[in-house]
C-alpha cells in the first residue's frame, strides 16, 4: 500500500515536472496532454487521473512553484517586523526578495500565465492572490509592526509596503518579462539598485 | 496610381486591425495566417505581400500601438520640465502615465508580447526598447532638467526616473497583466494612490 502511494506520487511529480518543461518551452496551447504523457512515460489516462485536464494540470504546476518560491519568503519577511538594524536588515530583505522574483524559472512561469491571462482569466487571478499579493500582504503586516515599534512612521501599512517593493523589483520584474530575469541580473548592479530605493524609502517613512 | 496606393493603405489597416484582434482573442500561437486573411477578406498571399510572416505581422502592430500611444506621451513628459508648479504638474502628469499605462488594449498587447517573450525573444526585446525604456529615458532627461533648474536634487538622474515611473505604475501594472487594466483602475482610489506616490518621491528629491 505505502509502496503503491509511493508509485502514484512520484507519477504524479514526473507528469508536473514534465508538464512544466513543455509549458515553458512550448506555451500553453502549443502543448498538449499527449505529448506530456509521452515525455513523463505515462498513459494519457493517468494524466488525466491526476489532474482531470490540462488546465488543472498548470493549475498545479504553478501552485507548486508558488509553494516553493513565495512561503518560505514570507517568514522572512515577518522576521524583519523584529529588526534591530532597519535599514541594514532592510537592505539584505530587499536583495533576496529582488533575486528571488527575478530567477529564471519564477519569470518564465510568470509570461506563461500572464500570456494565458485572457484565455484563463481565473488562473491568473489565482497567481497574483498566491504571489504578488500575498508578498505585499505580509509586506505590508511588516510595515505595521515596525510603525508600532517606532522605527517607521507609517500612516498606510499597505501602501508603504507597495512602495518598498516596487522601489525594489519594479523596473526590474517589468524589464524582466521582456528580457528574462537572468540577463537584467547580470546588467545590473545590485547593491547599488538597492540601496537607492531603501534609502528612497527611509526618506519618506523614517519617524521625523 | 493615387486610388492604387489607397487601396494597399487600406488593406495594409484592414490587416493589421484583423491581426490584433485575432491574436487578442486567440493568442498568437492559436492565430493563423489563414484566419486572418479571412477576416480582413484577402488573400493570404496580400498577406505576405504586405508583412512577410505571422511573426513581422505581430511586429508591425506592435509598433504601430506603440506609436499612438506611447509617442504622444513622450512630448508631455518633456513638458513637465519646464514646469512651474513641480508637484501639482508631477500630479497631473502621474494621472496620465498610469491611466496611459493600464489602457485595456495595451494591457492586452503586453501580454501578448510577454507571453511570446520565451519564443519570440526580439520581439520582446523590442517593445521593451520602443516602450518603457523610452519612457524611462524621457522621465531621465526631464529629472535632468529639473535638477537643473534647481527644482529637484537629483544625482543619478536614470535611478530617479525609475523611482518616479515604479512608485507610480508599479504595482498597478503588474496586477493588471494578471488581472486586467480596467479591473484594476476600477478598484483603486486613483487620485490617492498618484498623490502618495508623488509625496514620497519628492520627500526624497526635493533639494533640502
Amino acid at each position: 500500500m505505502t509502496q503503491a502511494l509511493g508509485r502514484s506520487a512520484r507519477k504524479r511529480a514526473t507528469i508536473l515536472s514534465a508538464g512544466q518543461s513543455l509549458f515553458l518551452a512550448n506555451g500553453y496551447q502549443g502543448t498538449s496532454v499527449d505529448q506530456i504523457a509521452a515525455s513523463a512515460e505515462v498513459s494519457k489516462q493517468t494524466v488525466y487521473k491526476h489532474f482531470g485536464d490540462k488546465q488543472e494540470l498548470l493549475l498545479a504546476i504553478v501552485e507548486e512553484a508558488l509553494e516553493s518560491t513565495v512561503t518560505p519568503f514570507l517568514d522572512r519577511i515577518a522576521a524583519l517586523a523584529e529588526t534591530d538594524d532597519l535599514e541594514a536588515d532592510l537592505t539584505v530583505l530587499a536583495g533576496e526578495y529582488l533575486r528571488a522574483v527575478l530567477a529564471g524559472p519564477v519569470v518564465q512561469l510568470r509570461r506563461l500565465v500572464v500570456g494565458e491571462a485572457n484565455r484563463l482569466p481565473e488562473l491568473a487571478q489565482q497567481y497574483y492572490d498566491r504571489a504578488p499579493a500575498r508578498a505585499l500582504g505580509a509586506f505590508a503586516d511588516c510595515m505595521s509592526r515596525l510603525h508600532a515599534r517606532g522605527l517607521l512612521s507609517v500612516p498606510e501599512s499597505a501602501v508603504a509596503a507597495e512602495h518598498f517593493a516596487f522601489l525594489v523589483v519594479g523596473r526590474c520584474i517589468d524589464q524582466a518579462l521582456f528580457c528574462g530575469g537572468p540577463q537584467v541580473l547580470a546588467e545590473m548592479d545590485v547593491d547599488r539598485h538597492i540601496r537607492a530605493g531603501v534609502a528612497l524609502f527611509l526618506a519618506g517613512y523614517r519617524p521625523k
